[in-house]
């Protein structure tokens, strides 16, 4: 049976990663690895899950727990969300918010909204593996947002048009992102939106990481800055996506999108078309441990984490050699390295799992144009200071023995 | 700000449904509704579920249940679906399972997989409004599939290329479909086999009721009838849509594709880069729950619908006016009624809600053509014996006023 006649178009652009199927293969308990960029599961709070878990399935709540329920999610969590985003800068009501599966299908439904074949997404170099995974199904064109970078509108709109399309956003994760840990500074947010004024498109703002602030002083979300612009959260071209994934625990897949109502409400009907609504169980749970523990959770998360940043980041300094540079996040997972140009990072992975029993993501995957061969992401969140010190001296080892 | 520059042109498809926005209105208690087909949460194996959760967030496997997890599926649960599949003459493995967010999402997926815009769906007339809901997405034109009508493959292929592209699949719901209630026998099985093997085409077999089954003899599903054909699953070209939805409950979202092993992998693909993964906790709920109290459980749901299923036949029969037709379904939620043609479905439910104070859903939502406005979709899930008997009478009342 050939399937070639009968996929669509865009099944060209879905293929296996080949360092996904590497990284597959990692589950070996002698391998030091700082591939994932997960949470620590022993940070999860269980205990409060299961109390969520049973109330939502008591007498009172149960036939609306495991039951249909509408497509733009949960109302009491909304209205979490709503104050939430509050806090963050952008008043805005439950109109304006959609409850999605994980930030993920955020990323996928934003990219199914506006993208026809051959139109144009901005995406910094690097920027996440996954928007490119969910984008792609869309089969746009990328074009390199440079924050902060003095490229014209009118280049952007001319390169889009003789792509067959229209630029239709800029997508950046703004805190601490994936792969980078980096963080976009007031005046490259504000730069961002004033790109997406001239060419009259939408931005996709990313803040999976929010609440992972380690140490500096929070930026405004680029929706709450467009609103100060505009007014109200109605008028402004930036939909933001969030996340309970990093937060409190990811295998609920519970995210949302917060955006001008109109928006949102071709999101709810595109969900309805797509999978009906998120569960509803799940929402019930995550709106009751939000509101019971989220604060004392989310403080407890950074102290950790924060710790192991820091671990690695010493560590980085001791075992580097000369030519190597890394990024020093403010929160967030990740730290990314460059190493000297000679040396490309999906050999380097080879060769570090072989000789030294160690793994990290090759950073080329994050680059839309493939380009980065040099560089690579490490996660310091899942592993505790004696992983990481060692993990740092095989990694040094490793590229020593590439220089 | 205008989103019309912005917008997919697959958005000039996804429209709110008057019918859908009208029907949203009906939560008043003093009307009688006939119009979600939705399971009757009294019947949901609470408690079952209670004890998986419990057991899902012990020590043991918390840190799964909560943790990120594969595209694929939990494998425990894939395992248990094996199991059904052989049970239903499908005999598979693992690598032939997908778990999805419900079967909606596989409709979606599958909808993704294979369209391109202008290429052509085949569904019956009526069919599953969330399936053209969830196709809509993709771009396609819709041909009419007649199960064992006599068109020629030709004749299908050729009025496709005129529409800008090729039939990719017929899709069809197998068992007590919704809307009609009505069962595909095995020449009609046979011959959407024998017309996609003609058309070199995909069969997606919706078959979401199957576990519903009240009297008759059950039907071989289209897959077991191609593997028969065919050998093995890996060469066969249907694709298996199952759900828990209707058998344990719909809040969970969990559903699954089964299918040749090649387009799994790539629906796997598919999901990784829409939404990961469906919720891990929830899979694994559903997973100690199929294994605990299916058989059982799907036992008290025949049984109780069963006769709510009676009683409307039997009320049906006593309170509609001459020239009204309607189907005898073998399982399932639904009834579908054929109006005489001077009755508008859509005009009959306003008049029914504002003088009956009863709901249903009017038909023509169910026709990709826009045809049969003369019919009507009940269902018999959710109510007891004296409403089911009560709204057979408005019915009647407000099918007569309208004559």
């Amino acid at each position: 049976m050939d399937w070639t006649n009968i996929f669509a178009t865009r099944m060209d652009r879905m293929k296996a990663s080949e360092i996904r199927e590497l990284l597959k293969l990692l589950d070996q308990p002698d391998i030091i690895s700082f591939a994932g960029g997960i949470p620590d599961p022993a940070l999860f709070p269980t205990q409060a899950f299961q109390e969520a878990l049973t109330d939502a399935l008591s007498p009172a709540n149960s036939s609306a727990a495991l039951q249909y329920s509408v497509s733009e999610g949960y109302g009491p969590l909304r209205d979490w969300i709503v104050d939430q985003m509050a806090e963050l800068g952008v008043p805005c009501t439950r109109d304006n918010v959609l409850i999605t599966s994980g930030s993920q299908q955020a990323l996928d439904y934003l990219g199914k909204m506006m993208l026809s074949p051959g139109d144009t997404a901005l995406v910094t170099w690097p920027t996440y593996m996954g928007a490119l995974g969910a984008f792609n199904a869309y089969e746009p064109t990328y074009d390199r947002l440079i924050p902060g970078g003095n490229r014209s509108a009118q280049d952007y709109a001319e390169t889009a048009e003789a792509s067959g399309g229209r630029v239709k956003f800029a997508y950046a994760s703004v805190d601490f992102a994936n792969p980078t840990g980096e963080t976009l500074d007031l005046k490259a947010r504000e730069s961002i939106l004033d790109l997406a004024d001239d060419l009259d498109i939408a931005v996709i703002e990313d803040s999976a990481y929010q609440s992972l602030r380690y140490d500096g002083d929070p930026i405004p979300p680029m929706l709450a800055l467009e609103i100060a612009r505009k007014g109200n959260i109605d008028a402004c071209r930036t939909l933001y996506c969030g996340s309970f994934s990093k937060s409190l625990a990811p295998g609920l897949r519970v995210g949302w999108v917060c955006g001008a109502a109109p928006v949102i409400s071709q999101l709810v009907l595109m969900k309805q078309a797509a999978d009906l609504h998120s569960a509803t169980l799940n929402q019930m749970a995550v709106n009751t441990v939000a509101r019971s523990v989220f604060a004392e959770h989310t403080t407890t998360l950074r102290r950790t984490y924060a710790a192991r940043r820091d671990t690695m980041l010493a560590a980085l300094a001791e075992h580097m050699p000369e030519g190597v540079t890394w990024t020093k996040p403010e929160g967030g997972m990740f730290i990314w390295l460059t190493l000297p140009k000679t040396i490309d990072g999906g050999d380097l992975l080879k060769s570090a799992l072989e000789a030294q029993k160690l793994a990290f993501v090759p950073g080329q995957a994050f680059f839309a144009d493939r380009s980065g061969a040099n560089t690579l992401r490490l996660s310091f969140s899942l592993a505790d200071d004696t992983k990481i010190v060692e993990g740092m001296k095989r990694l040094g080892a490793a590229i020593r023995a590439a220089l």
